[in-house]
This record gives C-alpha cells, sequence and structure tokens, in this order.
C-alpha cells in the first residue's frame, strides 16, 4: 500500500497508527479511529482498511468530517466518526482510480491506498463517485441505562498493557464513588493515577480517551478478570446524600 | 539502521515493508520481497537484512532489476526478484562506504543501510565493489506436476490471519473444479471471495499475488489444517467434459 | 503521538526505534536508547515513553546530551545517555508548551510530542522550564567483579531472536577462554560469528551493541536456557600462561 501511495504521490506523508487490529474486528477498529483522528491535523486523509467483505458488493467510500477525509470499505468501521460531524460520503466507483488490476481479496492496495494518493493531489471527492447517504452505521455501542444510578456498557478494546476499555463516560470523576461490575470482581476504587494505586491493584480509571478504563497497577486486568473485548460492564454510580 | 541512513541521506524516505519475517526464514522473505517490490514507484531501493550467516564469508551484494536497486546479502533472499528481469549484481566491498567499525553481527547498520543511503545520493553501483555474476540462486520453490492434472507444491508463508499462501498458480479460476490436499484435509471449494464463503469455512482462494491460498473466513486455515510454511500440497484440476 | 507532532511540526521526519518494550521495563528502555541514539545524526530529538508513573509526580524533562535532544519521564530511562556526556537538563512545566488538556495517563500525547514538536521548531530548552540537577539516575547495572577473574553481571534485555544480552563486556576476545554461567548451563564456546557455530548450539558472542551476548544458533537461547531479563549471569576468563 505505501508503495502504491508514493508511486502516485511522492511527497505524501505517511504515518502508521496501527497494524494491531485483530483481524475482522470492524468495533475495534471504529474505536480506535474514533480516537485518534483528532489529534492529526486537518487535512488528513485516514486510509482505514479493516475489510472482511473485501470482494464482496461492499462499497467503498470516501467520507469528509471536520476537515478530514476517511477512506475505507462502507462496513460501518467510520460509524463514530460520523457521530463528530455532519458527513459528506461519496462512493469510490472510478475504476481510473484505481489499479489496472483489481484483485478481489486486497482492496487496500488496488482500490484504498490509489484512492488516499490521488485525493493528497488534488482530486475532489465527487471525481471518485457519486454521493451516497445510505452508508452503514453500525448500531452505536453506547451505555444502556438499566436504573437510576447503573449503567451497563461493554469493553471496546484491550490494550497491550492488558487494560480494558469501555464505552462508560463519568463526568465528574472527583468525590465518585462506584461499584464497576466486570467478570466477578466488584472494583469500587476510581484512581485518578496509576501512581496511587498498590502495584498488581485493579481499579477503574479515567483513560486518555475519556473513557473508563479497568486497569491493574504493572499487570494486566484482562489476565487478571480474564475479560476482553465484547464482555459486559456494569456501573453503579453512588451519590453521597451531603453532597 | 534508520539512524544510520539518515545521518548520510537525510532527505531519504524510508518505508518499512514488514518486520515480521521469522528469524532465519531466507525463502519467507524472498517471497515478501518478490510480493512487494512491484508496487514500488521505480528508483525504490530495497533494503532487505535476513541475514542469518551475517559475520560469515557470505557477500554483501547490490542488484539492479527492472529498475530497483535491491540491497541484500548473497544468501538467495533475491532469488525470486532475478526471475523477474536481468539482474546487474555488483558486490559491495568498498569499505570507505561502510561505517568504520563494522561488527560482525549486525551489518544491516554497519554495511546495508550506509551503501542504501550512499545510492541514494547518487553514487553508482560500481562504485561499491565489482560486477559478479556467481550470486546465489536458491533452487526455485516451483510446483512439480506429478501426473497430468496433479501438481505439487509448498506453502510458502503463513499470513497474519493464518492464511496459507502457497506457491500454485491457477490460471482460469471460472469453473475449475478442483480438489487441493493439505494436511489431512481435501478441499473442494475454490472461492472468488471471502464473503461468498461460511464462516470458519476452509477453502481455497486466489490471493492478491495471484498464488492459491487455503484461508478460512473469520479464522486460521493455519490452525485448522495445523500447517506452516514449508508443509507440502497437492493440487488436482478437473476439467469438465462437456468444456 | 504523531499526529500531535505534524500538527505543531508539519515538516518534522518521524522515525520509529521501537514499540516492542514490555510495559513498565524502564531498565529494558534505557538500554535500548542508550544503544540507537549514536547512530542518528546529531540534532536529532529522541521521544521516550517508558512512564509507568504517569499521572504521579515525576517530571517531565529534556536533556541535552552530545548534541542530541532526548525528552522523557524524570524515571531513570535516559540513566546511561547521561553517562555518555555532560547532560544539560530541563524539566518541561511551560503549560503553554502542552495541549490544552493534559489527561494524566496518556503524556506522551499531551506532554512528550508537543515538547518535541515546538523544539523542532527552534524553541529552546529554557523555554520549556527551570534547569535542573537532581534528575533521577538509576543505579549502573554495572557487572560486579566477584573474584581475580570473575565477573557477575545481569541479562538486561532478550531481543527478537530469543538472544541474552548482558551488561559484560570483553576487550580482547581474540584467544580468550570463558565460562560464561547463566540459568543451569555452563558456556565456554566464545564465537566471533554465527556462521562458525553449529545449528542449535548455544554460545558467547559478542554482539552489535559491543556487550556479551548469549546465543543459540537459528534457535532461541532464552527458550534453551529458561532465562529472560534480570537474570544473572557470571563470566570467568581463564588467561593462559604463555600469553
Amino acid at each position: 500500500m505505501k508503495g502504491v501511495i508514493l508511486g502516485i504521490a511522492p511527497t505524501a506523508r505517511i504515518v502508521d497508527i496501527t497494524h494491531e487490529i485483530p483481524p475482522y474486528s470492524i468495533n475495534e477498529a471504529a474505536f480506535v479511529i474514533a480516537q485518534a483522528w483528532l489529534y492529526f491535523p486537518k487535512g488528513t486523509i485516514h486510509v482505514v482498511v479493516v475489510d472482511p467483505g473485501v470482494g464482496s458488493e461492499r462499497r467503498p467510500i470516501l467520507a469528509e468530517v471536520g476537515g478530514h477525509d476517511f477512506i475505507a470499505p462502507d462496513n460501518g468501521v467510520l460509524s463514530m466518526i460520523y457521530e463528530a460531524g455532519r458527513p459528506k460520503v461519496h462512493v469510490i466507483s472510478n475504476s481510473k482510480l484505481m489499479r489496472k488490476v483489481v484483485s478481489r481479496t486486497f482492496h487496500g492496495r488496488d482500490v484504498f491506498a490509489p484512492a488516499a494518493a490521488h485525493l493528497e493531489r488534488g482530486l475532489l471527492p465527487a471525481d471518485f463517485g457519486e454521493p451516497v447517504t445510505d452508508y452503514i452505521r453500525l448500531p452505536a455501542t453506547k451505555p444502556v441505562q438499566v436504573s437510576g444510578n447503573t449503567w451497563r456498557g461493554t469493553i471496546l478494546k484491550v490494550d497491550r498493557f492488558g487494560n480494558l476499555i469501555t464505552n462508560l463516560h463519568i463526568d465528574d470523576v472527583s468525590g465518585a464513588r462506584i461499584e464497576l461490575r466486570v467478570g466477578l470482581e466488584r472494583i469500587h476504587r476510581l484512581a485518578l493515577t496509576y501512581a496511587e494505586t498498590a502495584i498488581g491493584e485493579v481499579f477503574a480509571i479515567v483513560g486518555s480517551s475519556g473513557n473508563l478504563e479497568v486497569a491493574a497497577n504493572q499487570a494486566s486486568a484482562s489476565k487478571a478478570l480474564g475479560c476482553g473485548a465484547g464482555a459486559p460492564v456494569e456501573l453503579e454510580i453512588f451519590y453521597d446524600e451531603t453532597r
């Protein structure tokens, strides 16, 4: 893919975000790109190739959101990006902007990489194909309120430290008392930093993405709890009567 | 290696193809570079450091093929590249174009990286050493015809999805009926796309390199069949009498 | 982090040294950066984010050594760098040169990456904060002489080949006879190159960093000996009376 990009757009600057999305994990890829894109400068072209349906009828698309461009299969991997703005989406159907021979199994190289390079060189989204509005949005993986103070969510991703990143958010951490139920554990410690916890302790913390995470100090929370992506979590918040 | 390159050729653009060749796997590296190089623009300098014989008498070489340059140990890792054109090969022996102290165990840093950078800056292959014609070509891992319609091949590589990439090719896929024998399995399904198969199904497919692959939909064919690189495969093609 | 850097310093050239430091391994990171920095050109800005104490009182620092700049947490990860010259160290405290919102768990993105980018754009170390001299130096992991010819050291790192890299050095390898005790093994073979050993043989060799390594030809010494980073090693050197 990088060779194809540089062949068309020799001055393009290419940055890898990750090569560690588990195969077929559209949900995890959707979270990772949603977490990263805003830290890049406007005008960045993001190429997202998590594409288990390659070769089927799923369309390649080009989406503009908030001054950034996204090139991806239309399989829902951009779902969380769409929530961030008013997406303008075009299908990529102009075969003149693809490699001459398009394989059935690697559109990253033959469709997405050339599209990114041509866009970098100044082509407009309309040059790639028609605008579409029926692009796929996965059902939002949003927490569900199951009682007054209790929310049910899910683990979006396990990072390389073994931290469990949930889709739960706590707006006001200061003084909050919680019970977070994950696997067989009930976690009451809501830490502000890793450094305030004991080595091996399992605790909850608001991570760099703003999401509530389950972490273990210098250990893997995923191993300690036996939980991974997709597992359910339940958060109960206790409000002091005196507050 | 990247630091050494940028110290000599500050404007060089460096792209990683892979850091995941298993140690000592010259055959797999030969396949990976053969699969990738043509997608890069002409003038690209490819540095291939899979070098189990480092420190022995094996020579560093510089090969020109089809407008690309390759810098590698002369251990056969470029064998499949040589098949693509008329290689012009020079040995790299000019110690002025190496680091002052050359370690016995890391020629990537001390010999290959400086050579690539000096070549990028405009030196000519002849500046590095004498032309040679006795460079090493590994016996081609080509399929063997064992009967009229039956070919015996080998698995070249297992990719990160667990797909088994063979050295077999099928020119005309449409309508072909096959039996592919791998491990203890006999595979009859020759799919055009992943999307047309059932989850977990093991099938054959022509991959992005044009090679016949054994894949499993959203699963690892390597695990399902217990096979890896180097394992034998046998392909029988049945021709309909009516065709 | 790369997005943040390119947003501030669009022409910065970013090179990854490694993403494979085991979590929390300050000692291993200290060795890896000490091994790599000198191969980069002067003026390089090295960003070292192995940061188990993120969110605690540990300070972000900027160190100048030998014409290179290092941006890191003040947790000792630069200890081996300090030994290479006369470090000038500034604390990074100027919040104008950080992201507006600094998370408690990812200073790599919010503090270190912006600092590197502003430095690249021409700001001076003094712009980031006050000079400090009480930066943390970990006790040097230097070998201890336990008798006339015997030294006790430690394994600093296991590389991807399974080689055990020790903190031991042998100045004059030629003709030296040794016994290297690692795990339950006593190694007498001191090889000059991998190529001179037998496949599977476990031997000692001076590696590309100048450190004594335990290696196995086309196999993992770490697996063969059951040893990893932190394990003790003992080296005895025998001097021939005739020398």
